[in-house]
């Protein structure tokens, strides 16, 4: 394995094992037992890559390769040895930053690789990114990360958007993913920092059932 | 392309395009910005169709042919400028139960075309038409369809079972199409109009856990 | 269809009848119609299954063999016209104990014999058995399953590792069966009995978003 080949290992796996962190502590928030624990890490590490798999027809990504199963456990039992404080929760915020601007990248370039259009790729890409952490908050009956006001899955599809974009006007793979990653961090980092949001819908609504 | 596909083609989009509208509008409710009324918007609109082809086994619908996603966020930006007052959702409540009473039929013949049996093109035909809305209130966390009074699930159940019946019996297609959409869109516009609704559960029930 | 053949079908059409029966009682907590029965008893009864062929990219089961819904509308028939008191709810809690038990086995052989690692066969093994309930109290707006403290998935886990582990150390597969089947059931009587539970996790917590 080349240099290159051994960082995009690295970072597949951290990036998973880091949703699957953040399905723990939802799991922690409630008190629950180390086997609900490793469910949550599970779900949330892989369930956006495994929808992309299925709609995409291939092979979902951890059947044939468990592995990434046991780095969600492995951020599972971490989070129940050490424990989530102040500090470790917001290193985690900015590493699920990382890993979500990178699993946008490589949810569009599989996509791209398996030949579908650049619209579908951009929109595998988000749900790649987001899908895990949207399951994780309906199994945990959490506010979804789609109601909450501060940007998530907005960052998700500028980064997909602006890799597909720029690979298809023929940019070097290595520059839109470069341009795609920065953008999509940059503008979760604000959200983080700033609390960036967009404006709400303003209109009329009509009354719920 | 001749008239028939045209106009069938029409529908088809049409379709998908108010169930997406009914997406943005469970985002409106909470004054979301655009981006979750996109998101809202494609999940409602193509939900129920990707469950089907997922259980057949067949190419998700709009993965090689994105259009279907763009007409899910036309609707949302439509939503979106110009809002939902009373008028424009009961209009919109109609074009919702058309689409359900035509997507029962499409999801029933697109797993009759795939060799299921008749009971399965059925359920891929209920599936098709309510599982888009099932998700959307999943999402938004609002009353689901499946547990409100007023009849939703029968109308296609019925429409859907009227025309996989009718062709087994060995009726020309369109009149088992007709047939099949006047019952559904019937009995749900029953539902809307009179409340219609079943009789629910009498009986003894265990206390919740 | 010999002995054993024929007892293995009464065994896996009776744990789909009984799961499904559990999706019609949460239907019956809240006095839904009849229709409304039948979709969460059929959801309930073959979610699991569903998930796991989806993931295994197997035929779904139930598709070309609709007989496994008709079980499922079967009990929820039952329990329409009979309703359920006190002590055919604790029979039921038995049968779904042994449902999941045998569930467990079922969806781990079925990977094991598509070739998945055994670390994947035994989370097939527990997705088999558990993610009909999921699906369940996730569409029924009640605590899902993961989140109650009383042993559910743990049992499941139990037996589906011990089944696998077996079976790779070159255990005859009856005997692994056996094994995995008395510790997963063990565990499950131990729990509704006794209240069997484990630990909750007593660490430090982030404050939620």
């Amino acid at each position: 394995m080349d240099a290159l080949t051994a960082t995009l290992t690295v970072l597949d796996y951290g990036a998973v094992a880091v949703f699957g962190a953040t399905g723990a502590i939802a799991a922690a928030r409630r008190q629950h037992d180390i086997i609900t624990f490793g469910f949550f890490a599970a779900v949330t590490g892989v369930g956006g890559g495994t929808l992309r798999d299925l709609l995409l027809d291939t092979d979902v990504f951890w059947v044939a390769k468990p592995s990434y199963l046991v780095a969600c456990l492995a951020a599972a039992a971490a989070v129940w040895v050490f424990g989530v404080g102040a500090t470790r929760f917001r290193l985690l915020l900015w590493l699920d930053a990382l890993g979500m601007a990178a699993y946008a990248l490589v949810g569009a370039a599989k996509a791209q690789a398996l030949g579908a259009p650049p619209f579908s790729c951009v929109v595998m890409g988000v749900l790649t990114a987001t899908f895990g952490g949207v399951i994780r908050d309906v199994l945990a009956e959490e506010p979804s990360v789609l109601l909450r006001r501060e940007l998530a899955v907005t960052p998700v599809l500028l980064g997909a958007s602006t890799f597909v974009g720029l690979t298809e006007l023929g940019a070097p793979l290595g520059l839109a993913a470069m341009v795609g990653f920065v953008s999509a961090f940059g503008v979760r980092a604000g959200a983080i920092l700033q609390g960036w949001s967009l404006p709400g819908f303003r209109g009329r609504t009509p009354s719920p059932h």
